[in-house]
């Protein structure tokens, strides 16, 4: 029987979610649930869009709800909330916040024998895996991320609040450098200019200052002022032409030693390009998801995190064949 | 208290078994099992040692033993026995014959409520969890390993059984274009031969037939006659200076595909750099020591394997301080 999936939120992650859907042999998209009049949306591939005020109502039909809100706002209601009522996954990725949010959900899953997995995607998500995965291995080393090369929505939305400016898209950009000092397993110190630089690409008003944009930009505490950022200035039409996708991806890098006296050294490594954040972190939902519904089966409530769950709960083949073809 | 540890068996594997436990402030090493008289035996940190013999007798004095044999003899022997008496780890590493291994082993285990961990290292172990995720969360792509730059011990032993070479060692090298073309999302199709190149470095015998051992080498089946192979004569001192170590590494890639028609790429990388294949094993194997010892106390029997186990296992942290910094 198919695992029958809900959507709650119809945005780019949301669009992500339906199109994983479709690679899922063991799942089906039973509906879309929208805060706007589902009249006025429609889907991908069909999936019948409801008004979130339906949700109830479809509690028997929903094996597992998909959470595609955003974190500074929709998830940290939404989440506790449907986990009343159904197994979900969200993708909450405000570092700082996941603590709380853990024990949110927790309280509204585990009185409810309902299972939740917060925190899926890639970070938090994959990289907190590898993470895990290599501090466990080698306890004496240094971890490293890199973000990029790739889009921050943050930082262009950031852009676009500024006066003059008409739209803009930021790329973050891990330094060649000293991404290869950590490679060769040199355990460098690194500030945060070291790290990473930003590109920005704006399109500014009819006659504004773009000398004021630019110092700006620069300036910006938090978003920029820290970083050596490069601004250009270009036309609407090459913005789309040329900056239209939301690619990311990123490195998590541990290097550590073993030996007697740590003579020995070792470098693990865990990338992803990605040409679209979306609809990636979505495929990592979808996995997720599965997890939530198998894991509840077995009687396994509460709130879990990509930490908790084995591995062989992603995927929809059997764990004997994947045993035999992975191992 | 302390995770107390056996370790079975005390060639390269078990040497780095206790030094990677020296850094494991939850696990202390009890004793080292060896089928050579205990007496001949001088452990690194002064393990004590025992005989084989001894075993039995120390069943309520360890909580994990840790089997460091190997995969063609020892292993498919001694996992099965001792998991009748202990947890254990092992890293059986024969492809092919993983899912008769799990059987013997889970038979072994189960009725007598002990947890068996088998073929835990880097591949299979690291590299197979690195598919696992890669493959449930982009289930339309394409998987691709690349062993190396790193010494094949099996190819080095190969060479050193023809008439005439009295030392080698083979150097197992991935194709640097090939492994662009992976890394781009080309999906190709690569043979044997274009995956892989092998380079050895060959101490011959005094008056021995240099040509006749060169061609010997390169047209050995199954191990180099399908690979471009290079062979260099060099002296004794040449190959104990240059080439002494034993590092290894290796990629394992996905590239795989999302959208509405499959439009944006993906690609996930796992790779790892060793100065000491043996030491990163045996540190793979005692977190999942740890491991084992965790699933038996909370009753989960019989035979495991790296793809069944939730990673927060694996390290000696508490769950709420990985889930604090790592997410």
């Amino acid at each position: 029987m198919s695992i029958r999936v809900g959507i709650y939120g119809y945005g780019n992650l949301g669009r992500g979610v339906e199109l994983a859907l479709k690679n899922s042999p063991d799942m089906t998209a039973v509906g879309v649930f929208t805060r706007r009049n589902p009249d006025s949306v429609q889907t991908l591939t069909g999936v019948p869009v409801y008004s979130v005020n339906e949700m109830e109502n479809k509690k028997d039909e929903i094996d597992v709800m998909v959470l595609c809100g955003g974190s500074s706002t929709d998830l940290p209601q939404q989440t506790p909330t449907l986990a009343q009522h159904f197994n979900v996954v969200d993708s909450f990725d405000t570092h700082a916040k996941i603590p709380q949010h853990l024990k949110n959900v927790e309280a509204a899953a585990l009185p409810n024998k309902k299972t939740a997995i917060i925190s899926v995607g890639w970070d938090p998500g994959m990289f907190s895996l590898a993470r895990m995965y290599s501090g466990a291995i080698l306890p004496q080393g240094k971890d490293y991320t890199f973000w990029g090369k790739g889009v921050s929505q943050g930082h262009s939305d950031a852009i676009r609040r500024i006066e003059g400016v008409a739209d803009a898209k930021q790329y973050t950009i891990p330094v060649e450098s000293a991404l290869q000092a950590v490679r060769k397993g040199e355990n460098p110190n690194l500030s945060v200019r070291e790290k990473h630089t930003r590109e920005c690409f704006v399109v500014a008003k009819e006659g504004a200052d773009l000398a004021r944009i630019e110092n700006e930009i620069k300036t910006m505490p938090n978003y920029f002022a820290d970083y050596d950022t490069t601004v250009h200035f270009i036309s609407q039409e090459e913005l789309n032409e040329k900056h239209g996708g939301l690619p990311h991806g990123g490195v998590v890098i541990r290097s550590g030693v073993t030996g007697k006296n740590g003579e020995h050294k070792h470098v693990i490594e865990y990338s992803l390009k990605l040409d679209s954040n979306a609809e990636f972190t979505a495929s990592v939902l979808v996995a997720y998801a599965r997890a939530a519904y198998r894991l509840n089966k077995e009687g396994v409530f509460g709130c879990k995190t990509v930490l908790d769950v084995p591995p062989v709960y992603l995927s929809f083949e059997d764990r004997e064949d994947l045993l035999a073809k992975l191992l």
